[in-house]
C-alpha cells in the first residue's frame, strides 16, 4: 500500500500552517575547479541559520537514477506518488500555457510543421517558427475553423512551432493515434481511434486538419499542423479530498501554477518578480489557507543554462529575501527542490535534493549549512520525494495516530 | 510499481559504458580481535584511492535481514528486484554446472542415494560419495537409460553426490512432487502430477527412475537417484530487452555465467584466473559491449571457509590489479559484492554490503577508505540493492527524463 493513502486516512482539517519554498532545480554537483556545488559556492547565511534551527536531509524525488520532469517533481512533493499519478504530454502542454482544462477536455500537442505539395512532411517543426508568426496562424485559425459539433475547440499558441489544441465537449477521448509521423518525407498519420471511444474525437480531429491545411494553404513555411499526444484531462483528487489542505500557488510560471490548480491549489494572481512573489505569502500568510507554495524558477533555468555563477547569484538573491518568509514564523517551512538542475551537467539530473524543514516538534540536528552535502548528515536521512508530505502534515499536528 | 520497471521505460540506447567489478562476499564484519572487517584489515591503496573519487555507499541487498544466495544477489545488482524474479532450484544447480538451459527444458535436483532391500531411503547422500564415482554413474545411466518421447535428456554431474537431471522436449512441466522424502527409513515418494500440466512429465521422470534402479542395481551404496526441485525454465526479460544494455560477463565459476546467461549478457571464454579475468576486461573494454560484469570468486569462497586473513590477502591481491580496470577509465565504474561472507561467521550473511561509483558527474563525497564502515558514510547512503543499477544507468547517460 501506497503510504500517503495511509495520511488520507488519517489527516484532518486541524493543526497548522504549512509553507514550501521550492527552489526549482536548486541540487548540484562539485564544480570541476573549486569543489563546490552551487549552494556550497553561495554565501547564503538566512539559508543556513535556518538550516541551524531545521531537522535536514536529502530526497530523492521521484526514485534511485531517475530524473524527474517538473510535472512529477512537484507532484512527488505535493504527495502525489509520480509514479501513480502520471500526467501526459498533452494535459502538460495545456498547463504549461497556464491553460484552465475542465474535465473530459481532450488535449494535444500540436507542431506548425511544412509539407512538400504531395501532402509530406518535410520539416516537422517549420524550420521553428518564431511565436510572433505562430501567434498570427493561431488567430486565423480560430477565426476560420469550424468544428460541426456540440461542443468547442480552444487552440493556443505555447512558442516558437508549438501550440496546443483542446476539445471540449461530451464523450470525447484521448484514444486517437498521432498525426505526427515523428520523420519526415512521409505523409502524417491519418488521426485514427486506437479504441472505440476515440471513434468521435477523431472525426473531430480529421475535421480539423482538413480546415486548417485549407486556411494556411499559401502560408510559408508552417502550411499545416501536427498533432500528438492526445489525452482526455481527468483532474486529480485534490490536497483538500486527500489530505485536508487548502492550498495556495504563488509562482509566475504557467506550468507550475497549472501543477498546482491540478491538485486544486488556489492559485494567485501572477505576482510579476521573485521578491514580489515573497511579498504576495506575506500578505496572504494567515488567511483560510492551510498549504502556501511559493516558486522560484530561476535557479533551475541558470542550471540549464549551465551558468554556474549566476545560479550561485539567484541562490544568494533568495537567501536575502528568506526573512520575508521565516519572520512570518510558519508552523512548518519546507525549503527543498523539485529536482537538481546541476550548472555542470546544465540539465534537470538525478541527484537527491537538500531538504530542510522547521517546525515546533521537529527534531533539530547538527547541520549548519544549507547545501547538498551537508543535508547528507541531517535527521530526514536520504528518502523517498513523497515522504515530505507526511512529515509536513505531522509537523503541523495535521495527522491523527494510527491505530489505538 | 517496482522502480525497476520505470528505468525499462525510460533506458535508451545511448550513453557511456558500465563496468561492474563484483568482488563476491565482499562484506565482512569485525574481527573478534582487533575488531577490523576484513577492508579494513587489508592494505588496498588502490581501492581506497578510488572511494576518493567516487560516490560511497551500503547496498542491502534483497532486503532487512535476509541472507541472499549467489543467484538472487547477482540477479539485484542486475536491476531484477529477486522478490519477483526468482529461480528455482532444478534451475539454478544446471546453472551452476554452466549447462546451457533452453526455454521450456524442466530441470531438477538429483541426488545418488542408498535404498534398502525393501526399497526404503537409507542413506539420501549415499554416503556423500566421491565426484569419481558420481562421474562413473552419471555415464552408466546416460549410456543405459532411454526415454521414449520426443525428446532427450541430459543427466550431469556436479560434485560428490549431487547431480541435475534435464528434460527437453514439447510440453514439459515442472508440475511434478519431489521424490526425496527429506528422510530415511521411508521409501521415496512417487513423482506424481501436481497439476494436470505435469502429467507427461510425471510419466517420463516415473520411466527414468524404474531404469536407473535397474543400472544401479549393483552398485555401492548409491544404488538410486533422488529428485528434488522440478522446475520448467522460462528465461528472463534480457538487459537487453530491459534497459537498452548489451552486457558480457567475464567469470571463471560456472554459477555466475549461468546467471549472467540468463539476463541475456554474453559469457567470455573463462579467462582461467584472476588477473587472466582483469586483462580480459581490457582486451574487450570499448568493444560492442555496454555493460561489462568481472567477478571475483575467492572473496567469498575464502569467507566461507572462515579464513580471515586469506580472504584479507585475497582483496590486496584484487588491489593490486585494479588499476588494470582504472587506467581503461570507465565511463560508469562500480565496485560492490553480492552479499557478505564475514570470515567471522563463516557464511553468507544479511549485512549490507560497501559500494563505489565513480563517474563523471557523481556526487564524490568525502569518503576516503573503501571499507563496510567508511561507505556508510558516503552520498549514496544505505539503500536496497536494486537501486543500484538505475544509479549506473543514470551516471552512464543512458535514461531520459520521466516527464515533462
Amino acid at each position: 500500500m501506497d503510504i500517503t493513502e495511509i495520511w488520507e486516512d488519517l489527516a484532518w482539517d486541524q493543526g497548522g500552517r504549512i509553507v514550501y519554498l521550492v527552489l526549482d532545480g536548486l541540487g548540484g554537483i562539485p564544480h570541476p575547479d573549486h569543489h563546490l556545488t552551487e549552494l556550497q559556492a553561495a554565501n547564503t547565511p538566512n539559508l543556513d541559520a535556518l538550516a541551524k534551527e531545521s531537522s535536514c536531509g536529502l530526497l530523492e524525488i521521484v526514485g534511485p537514477g531517475i530524473t524527474p520532469g517538473s510535472g512529477p517533481g512537484h507532484l512527488t512533493l505535493f504527495g502525489y506518488d509520480p509514479l501513480k499519478y502520471r500526467i501526459g504530454r498533452g494535459v502538460l502542454s495545456a498547463l504549461g500555457i497556464d491553460f484552465e482544462l475542465q474535465p473530459g477536455d481532450v488535449a494535444a500537442r500540436a507542431n506548425f510543421a511544412s509539407f512538400s505539395d504531395k501532402g509530406m512532411v518535410s520539416d516537422r517543426r517549420a524550420g521553428r517558427i518564431g511565436t510572433d508568426l505562430n501567434e498570427r496562424l493561431v488567430q486565423k485559425i480560430c477565426d476560420r475553423v469550424s468544428l460541426d459539433f456540440d461542443g468547442t475547440f480552444f487552440f493556443e499558441t505555447v512558442s516558437e512551432h508549438r501550440a496546443v489544441l483542446v476539445l471540449r465537449g461530451d464523450d470525447l477521448s484521448g484514444a486517437v493515434q498521432d498525426t505526427d509521423p515523428q520523420s519526415t518525407d512521409r505523409p502524417p498519420n491519418l488521426p485514427k481511434a486506437t479504441a472505440e471511444e476515440g471513434e468521435k474525437t477523431a472525426v473531430l480531429i480529421q475535421s480539423f486538419l482538413r480546415q486548417v491545411s485549407d486556411v494556411l494553404a499559401d502560408e510559408h513555411p508552417a502550411n499545416g499542423v501536427l498533432l500528438r499526444g492526445f489525452e482526455r484531462f481527468e483532474p486529480l483528487p485534490s490536497l483538500q479530498e486527500r489530505f485536508a489542505l487548502n492550498g495556495v500557488c504563488i509562482a509566475d510560471y504557467p506550468m507550475y501554477r497549472g501543477v498546482s490548480r491540478l491538485v486544486g491549489m488556489d492559485v494567485m494572481p501572477r505576482p510579476g518578480g521573485l521578491a514580489e512573489r515573497f511579498d504576495t505569502l506575506a500578505d496572504i500568510y494567515g488567511d483560510d489557507h492551510d498549504f502556501y507554495f511559493i516558486h522560484v524558477k530561476k535557479t533551475d533555468s541558470l542550471g540549464e543554462d549551465a551558468d554556474f555563477d549566476r545560479k550561485v547569484a539567484k541562490l544568494e538573491q533568495v537567501d536575502q529575501l528568506l526573512p520575508k518568509i521565516t519572520d512570518l514564523n510558519p508552523d512548518v517551512l519546507v525549503v527543498t527542490a523539485d529536482h537538481s538542475t546541476p550548472a555542470t551537467i546544465g540539465r534537470h539530473s538525478w541527484h537527491p535534493v537538500p531538504v530542510m524543514l522547521k517546525a515546533k516538534h521537529a527534531r533539530v540536528d547538527r547541520v549548519d549549512r544549507f547545501d547538498d552535502y551537508a543535508c547528507a548528515e541531517g535527521m530526514l536521512g536520504r528518502r523517498p520525494g513523497t515522504h515530505l508530505m507526511g512529515l509536513a502534515l505531522a509537523n503541523a499536528g495535521r495527522m491523527q495516530k494510527y491505530g489505538a
